[in-house]
């Protein structure tokens, strides 16, 4: 999702990738701009967010958001708020007694720039401003979201990031270590871990861009369309991971190519085998774009569709 | 603030406090209960959070409910979630990398009855739920809170959580490790550490209490009353705690008495000495029970008049 795509994606979804990337950068460089007095706490803020981040999750937010006949505006706080709570996953997740990881895309982890206490205040802030953002407009945040949207939002983003969502998977993901998960618990797991985070990104964003006017039966159809959509990509996005941790290059994935199985993590790829993991992730893909015929949606479809096509065919 | 309060209280507040406490933890019992596929998770979360505290911030928001008219169930869910965002800091707080502390309230720390690892993902996860309770009623809140009102405590509670509050003194309270700080420098880190929640847990209480129809500039007079009595308890609550961690006795302060000095903390007795520390605790109070007069308050005041007064009298 960087500059230099391994995989050549559709050049309109190029030119809305970079749009939105821009996009969510100048706004969360707005509300990490002296977010606090300790000046080290707010530089490390920065140091772990804007790091060059995909920005999947927002990108998603945006896409839903015109997917609804919204504008790209109206997913602003959707899209900073999600990818904070991404953002703080991963410092957490660095830290030496999670995954002690040293390097997140070539550079030193929270933990290595600044020291670990930082890093764990660093994640707490972060999922904090998260929620902030969401019940309080910001700086450069001039959206006019109806309050109980706002609310929404927070319900939904709280939920797929808590004991039930994304914090939940990790543990699950703790507990699978040393024995042998079967496809069912690996996609519990998954489905907690990261599609947690995708769906609400999805629903999010088009809870942001929907008109105050939308048929409240349209709104359940689309919902649940949006739903059904998200959780395939989540799925793919992970199968996708699994199959790169097997056969992609260390240079560019940013991590040791193989580092699963050498840690013995269950993946697709061990359970399924890599033939079959890459078919599995293109039918996910197939099936989410499938999803989202089962609704009429006022907007463009097609960002949503070629995102989904993206997911697998990425090569980091 | 437990069964055994060693100040004796009036027996008003002793009513109070136990109701109050019984309310609240029945409340965070149903929260808590199958809040995550992880079982492992599931218990250190009930573990971290229902631990015998006093559950100060809760009381506090409970007492400002009824000085401003309200019912003590308004403010349920305000009290849930001020307490779960103290707890998760207490969680991480109590980590290795931050302050190492083996044992709390005589027990061992969530890291040590489960590990470093679960002890991150805990923290996490109570944060993500205190905004969830917020933002969605949940089992055993009846409460009929209007949507901007759950809306607006989200904001203060987000605010006051994050880096511009109580993770942000914590990262000053790091820097200020090994230098010495004047008198405003500790009050600043204070009013950010322990300041920040305190003032979110009257205000809340107040947003929640308050009844749709009062008056605007009412509203704005009782709530810059609340936030000078909320500041002046907040400090006089941590001058109390220096002057204890100086003079109180181990086995009632459930950590070793002088930590602070032998840790070369920069403390109110350290700074002010012992008598003078005293005196100034004293002196916050009164101020603190004069702010409310600055006010015409619908309910009973006199509950968080002996809280003021309860704060510098406990000995634990």
């Amino acid at each position: 999702m960087e500059e230099s795509l391994g995989c050549s994606p559709a050049p309109t979804l190029t030119q809305f990738l970079s749009d939105c990337q821009a996009r969510v950068e100048r706004q969360l460089n707005l509300h990490l701009k002296n977010c606090s007095s300790s000046q080290a706490l707010a530089q490390a803020m920065a140091y772990g967010t804007l790091n060059g981040g995909k920005r999947l999750r927002p990108v998603l937010a945006y896409a839903s958001a015109l997917a609804v006949g919204g504008q790209l505006q109206s997913a602003d706080p959707a899209a900073c708020a999600i990818e904070l709570i991404h953002c703080y996953s991963l410092v957490h997740d660095d830290l030496p007694a999670m995954d002690d990881d040293d390097l997140r895309r070539g550079k030193p982890t929270v933990h290595k720039a600044f020291d670990e206490a930082t890093a764990i205040l660093v994640g707490d802030a972060l999922q904090s401003l998260a929620f902030q953002i969401l019940s309080h407009p910001g700086p450069g945040d001039d959206c006019k979201t109806l309050v109980q949207t706002r609310l929404d939002m927070i319900a939904a983003l709280s939920q797929a990031a808590g004991a039930a969502g994304m914090v939940g998977g990790q543990a699950l993901d703790f507990e699978a270590v040393g024995r042998d998960l079967d496809l069912d618990e690996l996609k519990t797991l998954h489905r907690m871990k990261t599609g947690a985070l995708v769906r609400a990104s999805v629903i999010m964003g088009a809870m942001a861009g929907r008109h105050v006017d939308t048929d409240n039966d349209l709104f359940s159809v689309q919902n649940a369309a949006l739903s059904d959509y998200a959780q395939k990509i989540g799925l793919a996005f992970q199968v996708q991971d699994d199959i790169l941790d097997e056969i992609g290059d260390t240079s560019t994935l940013g991590k040791p190519q193989g580092s699963d199985r050498s840690q013995h993590k269950p993946t697709y790829v061990s359970l399924l085998g890599l033939d079959q993991a890459i078919d599995h992730a293109q039918e996910l893909a197939k099936q989410a774009i499938s999803s989202l015929e089962q609704a009429v949606f006022p907007g463009d479809t097609e960002i949503l569709r070629l995102l989904a096509r993206y997911i697998v065919d990425r090569s980091h």
